[in-house]
């Protein structure tokens, strides 16, 4: 194998792929990268794969030898990000003995690197869909959803279903949901018709939130295209963006069905500043206590008035006033502040609608226009 | 107790002494900062002290009452940073019975904090020197003699005086020594005849590096005066920096003779552009065994040139050259990498000198024009 490429075509294509080298692998080839050069079509593939997620990339590149191995990602990572502007060849020399060391031999401007590889027999191959589902995605629509979705996710690796988005097809959008049991975002991104008739009604998937944030990482410094494609199968699913490809498991198991833990009725409505109350937030929550995260919403319509408070016996109290529109009576409600603030971050409006009924029911957090976003929060009961 | 002040002011100020607050105090009363309130001078006193380190700064505020309290620091800090601009008001009510607890109530436009204070008389008074000398220092000069030692001095809190600064003074300079027993970092600092005049001979202090750090960052921010003055007398020091105040223990204990450790005579001498030699480094380092470290130098007058390599049996080997121009026989000789990159990120110069006699015996590095430093580092013994 031997190639020539530019530096930082290297480099931006080594971090991206790092992302699914494991940290501490199970097998020491999953800490390598895969390497395939094609001389033929003057291209290099890199492939990362931790047996759940897999990332595949390719760049152009002068390639007079085509050929493959697997070389230490971290360490190459670390010595190509290091290197100065200009042309990188590596060299893998064929092997006489399969007993003998595979060295890559990587030569710069101001000096050379020899790297010990593994064999490409011995890494394991990417998953491919051969009978699935085929869905073409904008990536306007798909960077909206995750925003407003990842989040909600569940962090705890024991939730299972919980730690992924649940991503379902409808005639004329796509929608995104994610909880961890305390709250629920349910975001719906329009389709144009265009994309949606490639969507089989009744389609559903729970994706890992690792698998998209990633996916999220990737769309962010993509510039070369405007569409994803997801292929499905029963146990995995791969984004395709351009030239990369991102692989992974789906999540088994049957996930809530969300939508009728929504309210369908509200005897209240509150119009609030979204911006207003965040900080209004970040500053009393600095007095919360830690194990309950408390704050107390009281509504005033008389007033048109919302005095959030927080009350800690040992550290102090805090009140903070602001304006707010409502229709329906006056009441008091208490939230864990950390879920309040996770959501009115990823709204994506400046003016919020909050709908309620008791105090003990759930609540509904809104933008007024723009994206359909459904945050739902449950209260926490205040003890007198 | 009663004034107002701008937020970014007691923002600012807050900051800046919250450093002397221990995270984990052994007392209640250092988590707090002690306000002090002087109506006649329209003044407030921040005082934050961990028993080793204190500080002290102030700012004019609108009074209208004298009088003390401490506060938690870190709490206090979290609700002004996020407040937004404007006009704060802080109120301690005079207590009725000593029984009573101190609530402090801090008002802004958005809302109301209420904060559990304790009593100023439990917080510990800053050391002061009544009887001993007094030192001015440009700023200038301070900067540039913390910013080519301080990294030099010892992390292990076991080697006592070596986790400090030894500063000398001599009638024409101020002289920063900073060594870990493996490499030893000196500065000589030019002084006008008029900031030296106060030196007395044999002047000598040496002062925690955790100490000099927070000078530096004082001195960074520090906008009000060019000259800072440096009070010490037995066991204590005292930085006075216009308004700010910074307090330390000194060091006990004899400081290393480490001018006998610099050779006065060199066999070669080698002349090289730091920031290539430095960025070659960070790159063969990457193979380096995190063991011990290892790069060697070969140096070939003939061809004017250094080569660097590192060999690790496990991972690979690295070779870069560079040009240098070298009087003196060839030589292999070898070093920890780490203190190599150290000395090259702080010496203030884009050519410099390196000076070396056997393989076994220390190594100089300095640079060729600019601020007096010396940078003295062991080799490793090369295993053939």
């Amino acid at each position: 194998m031997k190639f020539t490429c530019a530096q930082n075509e290297l480099n931006t294509n080594l971090s991206l792929v790092s992302r699914a080298v494991p940290s501490r692998p199970n097998h020491p080839v999953l800490g390598n990268v895969l390497f395939v050069a094609d001389e033929e079509k003057g291209e290099i593939s890199l492939t990362a794969f931790d047996l759940s997620l897999g990332i595949k990339t390719s760049f152009q590149a002068t390639v007079s030898e085509s050929g493959t191995v697997t070389l230490p990602a971290k360490l190459l990572n670390d010595i190509v990000s290091r290197l100065s502007d200009g042309e990188i060849t590596l060299v893998v020399e064929e092997q006489d003995d399969a007993e003998e060391q595979i060295l890559a031999t990587l030569t710069s401007v101001s000096g050379r690197f020899q790297l010990r590889g593994m064999l490409a027999t011995e890494f394991p191959q990417l998953p491919s869909i051969e009978n699935g589902e085929t869905i073409i995605l904008p990536i306007t629509a798909l960077t909206e959803g995750l925003k407003a979705s990842l989040f909600a996710a569940s962090t705890d690796e024991t939730k299972q279903v919980l730690t992924g988005v649940h991503l379902t097809g409808t005639p004329d959008s796509l929608e995104f949901a994610a909880t961890d049991g305390h709250r629920l975002s349910v975001v719906q991104t329009p389709l144009e018709e265009a994309e949606t008739s490639n969507i089989t009604q009744g389609f559903g998937v729970t994706i890992p939130a690792r698998t998209l944030r990633e996916l999220e990482r990737i769309l962010s410094v993509n510039q070369t295209t405007d569409l994803v494609t997801l292929r499905v199968d029963e146990g995995q699913i791969i984004f395709e963006i351009g030239d990369q490809k991102l692989t992974s498991r789906k999540l088994e198991g049957a996930y809530p069905a969300y939508q009728q833990l929504i309210p369908k009725k509200f005897d209240r409505s509150v119009t609030l500043e979204r911006k207003r109350l965040l900080s209004s937030l970040e500053r009393v929550a600095v007095l919360a206590d830690q194990k309950n995260n408390l704050v107390k919403f009281s509504l005033d319509g008389d007033k048109g008035q919302l005095t959030l408070s927080v009350e800690s016996p040992d550290l102090g109290s805090a009140k903070e006033l602001m304006p707010a529109e409502m229709s329906g009576d006056n009441t008091d409600i208490a939230f864990n502040v950390k879920y309040l603030m996770d959501g009115l971050k990823a709204l994506p409006a400046s003016q919020i609608s909050m709908q309620l009924n008791e105090s003990t029911q759930p609540v509904i957090f809104s933008p007024l226009d723009g994206l359909k976003m459904t945050y739902l929060v449950m209260p926490v009961q205040i003890r007198n």
